[in-house]
């Protein structure tokens, strides 16, 4: 599956995209020759490449290559000295990208791939004036090149197909996603397509029916939140509950005529048109079968993920997720038994790659349930901030038995022992159905002043609820496993 | 910060967008009255709510308010008795709604906010023939109107101001971002902008330029990803490096004379015009100052929501690490001393609220070197399927000092022993510059069978590996605190 990469490219332009390219190829292992006259070109690259590696080490845990080597160059002709492939990157001038293809194409070996990253130039301008133009080329990415996956690949009337074909496979080797674009076209299709939705909203300010930032937010909170999953002729079909295409164009294209927005020139909806996208619609739902759970469970993972940077719509759902708490009423339980946590049920996104739900669910599960017991206690914000917290020194899980994607979870709490900086907690997951229990955790958490990060001394009513509690515990007998070590056998 | 939600909501109309409302109602505790003459309305509704259930589960581990009641009933009359704010959501014909509206406002009470979730029809054209209309107001979601947060509130020229306040707090109180629509105008803000890129897809796949597949995969994998994060006017700002709008406007207005869309009528960018975009866009760019770093993180959690559903740009990823991981050669150490996990750089996103490192992270740290540990002696795909892999039976955490933000962490991981089922492993999570470590993890793992599930022997060079492995580590120190049990103190 793993395709050779060329040792080494050469680029000319090291701004954005050039720079963004420096990254993606050189975190893949491969060299760079990099010629960009500007002073302080290097420094921008260098900046980039930065950004990228961080990047990177937050996206994945797999082991990268080592680091391709990044020279800076004095001329084009050093720039394409020995690679194995040319990508230029240079403003959006079509004389300046004129004659650095022409010096490249002179410079480089024959078969030497030459790409250019223009947005909008269609790639037989770009041909004209180079040697072997058929291994010329629009590549045209997306910022930031080392994050986005699409690269349009643009064959000019020289371009030799098999050209398109290598390119295609090096930048998916690169984790790149290539979408040849099938006829020659000023901005290709994904700058049409972005294009019509920037006028759309220059409009929209011009005449003051919203402003830049209400703009933003219409796009972020509502469709714009699809996108990453699904592109917008599916989310039509989508809006008809996968009726069909012909279902879709008769429910919503009577909308086309209105005046939904400002410009609104549309295709006659003939029926050669109709059976046309129709057709490819249809195969694009095979292909690509979606079902409105697969939609949520993509919508829940992306607000997931927004969440944790507490951004647009992620910090809507944390916003809600406090209002529930704080509305939330948190009795500390007349119960006798251990404390039970709300059942969860398993979901399918938590089995790992081999099929197992892996153990960092269980803690996950335990987690959850230490905060439970924390909030019926009363530890809070407002005791976070005037009195303290507790943190986890230790963990043990033992996992008993599988737990199935769809098993309805449930953490069983029972405080072992606490003390005025310690609690000793035994969490028992059991499986509704089943009378083993899942899985066992054991935590020490420890009370300390957040400021200082020091241990300190429980107090108050929190004290109280966790020493009352504590003792309804002690007269429950002590779960299994408890206070064991760890031993093979 | 918890806002009284209405006890009871009338709706008219379980359809997608019906039934989402009656989905994000409930869920969050306020009861439902239906009016829906379709047969298998209810039905639907049940659907949907199940769906939405199933989605909320897996979005939050916040305790749902008890699930309101969901009523079906037999007219207009019945389902707004009672309620606190009527919600209409009929096809998008002006007649049935406006009868619909009227109706239902001879019936409610007056002060009852009586909304429409149109999409595309002016407030002023459905407040005709109501009673009461300063209560009548547009209030359009989106599909599916429980996980999506925008809702457009439009006033009508009746609306009262304070209906509009009243209706944002409400919404906002079950999750959803409200955008108060400054002018009334067809479609309201969202809907122009999709409808722009709607006619521009249409006129793609009209003009053979891309198939359905094509459109749709060129916006997914390029400025559709980016779309949760950031709208198109803040995208074009930051393709200019922060240097302002009226930079931004100079660069990249000459391209909107090019035909780089079908439609390619725009704002003459006049002085005022320019001035005026600038200065909002300025204002955003202050309450909303997204750096390259940020919008990368951003871009990385939203990658790696899509890699957990393996879908669009995920799978890229998830493929381009197969080809990484299926490249890279995995040498099997002649080194002595512990094996050495890659150095990963903590990301600030491992921060939890309360400004820690969790121990969810020294788990992520532990399985990480347990996979490599894996790797390096040779339990691959091909091995999982032949003869079987490694399953954790048990996990002891210990966090001994505090991981900050930024730290450079390497686990080093020692076999303490090694049988032809077991590895009971110790990780030392060791921080670059520090000399005592941050914690320890041990842990016990089980050889098995894959499609059994039972305990098995370890086979072949894996076996050999391992025993090698297990006695070189002979050779070295027990690491401090294996085996020992959990205790307070």
């Amino acid at each position: 599956m793993s395709v050779r990469l060329p040792r080494a490219v050469g680029l000319l332009g090291g701004g954005v995209i050039g720079g963004g390219w420096a990254a993606r190829f050189l975190l893949n292992g491969v060299d760079v020759r990099l010629y960009d006259p500007a002073p302080g070109a290097l420094d921008q690259v260098q900046r980039i490449l930065a950004n990228a590696r961080r990047a990177y080490r937050r996206l994945t845990q797999v082991t990268l290559p080592t680091e391709g080597a990044l020279n800076l160059v004095q001329s084009i002709e050093d720039a394409v000295f020995g690679v194995e492939l040319v990508q230029e990157s240079a403003p959006e001038r079509l004389e300046l990208k004129r004659q650095l293809l022409a010096t490249a194409s002179r410079a480089a070996a024959s078969d030497v791939p030459i790409c250019s990253s223009t947005s909008s130039i269609r790639a037989s301008l770009l041909q004209e004036g180079t040697d072997h133009p058929e291994r010329v080329l629009v590549a045209h990415p997306f910022n930031p090149v080392y994050l986005m996956p699409l690269v349009e690949l643009c064959a000019g009337q020289h371009t030799a197909p098999d050209t398109l074909v290598r390119m295609a496979e090096i930048y998916r080797g690169m984790g790149m996603h290539p979408l040849v674009v099938r006829k020659e076209v000023d901005g290709f299709i994904a700058n049409r397509l972005q294009e019509a939705l920037w006028r759309e909203a220059l409009w929209l300010v011009n005449d003051d029916l919203a402003t830049v930032q209400e703009v933003d937010d219409a796009v972020c909170y509502s469709f714009g939140l699809r996108r990453p999953i699904m592109g917008p002729l599916l989310t039509y079909r989508m809006a008809c509950g996968g009726a069909g295409m012909r279902k879709t164009m008769e429910r919503f294209g009577p909308y086309l005529k209105w005046p939904l927005s400002k410009l609104t020139d549309v295709p006659e909806l003939t029926d050669t048109f109709l059976d046309k996208i129709a057709e490819q619609s249809d195969a694009q739902a095979q292909a690509d079968n979606i079902t409105e759970q697969e939609r949520d469970d993509c919508l829940v993972a992306l607000l997931q993920g927004l969440r944790s940077r507490r951004r647009t719509a992620g910090e809507t759902v944390a916003r809600w997720e406090q209002g529930l708490r704080d509305g939330a009423a948190q009795p500390i339980g007349s119960d006798v038994g251990p404390l039970r946590s709300p059942t969860l049920e398993t979901p399918s996104e938590w089995l790992g790659t081999n099929g197992r739900v892996p153990e960092s669910r269980y803690l996950e599960l335990c987690t959850f349930a230490t905060n439970n017991l924390l909030s019926c206690i009363g530890v809070d914000r407002d005791y976070h901030s005037k009195c303290g917290s507790y943190y986890t020194l230790e963990t043990h899980l033992s996992d008993l038995r599988e737990i199935r994607a769809g098993d309805r979870v449930q953490v069983l709490t029972q405080i072992v022992s606490a003390d005025d900086e310690h609690i000793h907690l035994a969490h028992v997951l059991t499986v509704e159905g089943q009378v083993d229990p899942a899985g066992m955790g054991e935590q020490v958490l420890i009370h300390v002043d957040v400021g200082s990060g020091r241990r300190c001394c429980v107090q108050g009513s929190v004290r109280e609820c966790l020493m009352k509690l504590a003792r309804v515990h002690a007269e429950l007998p002590r779960p299994k496993r408890a206070s064991a070590g760890i031993a093979v056998g």
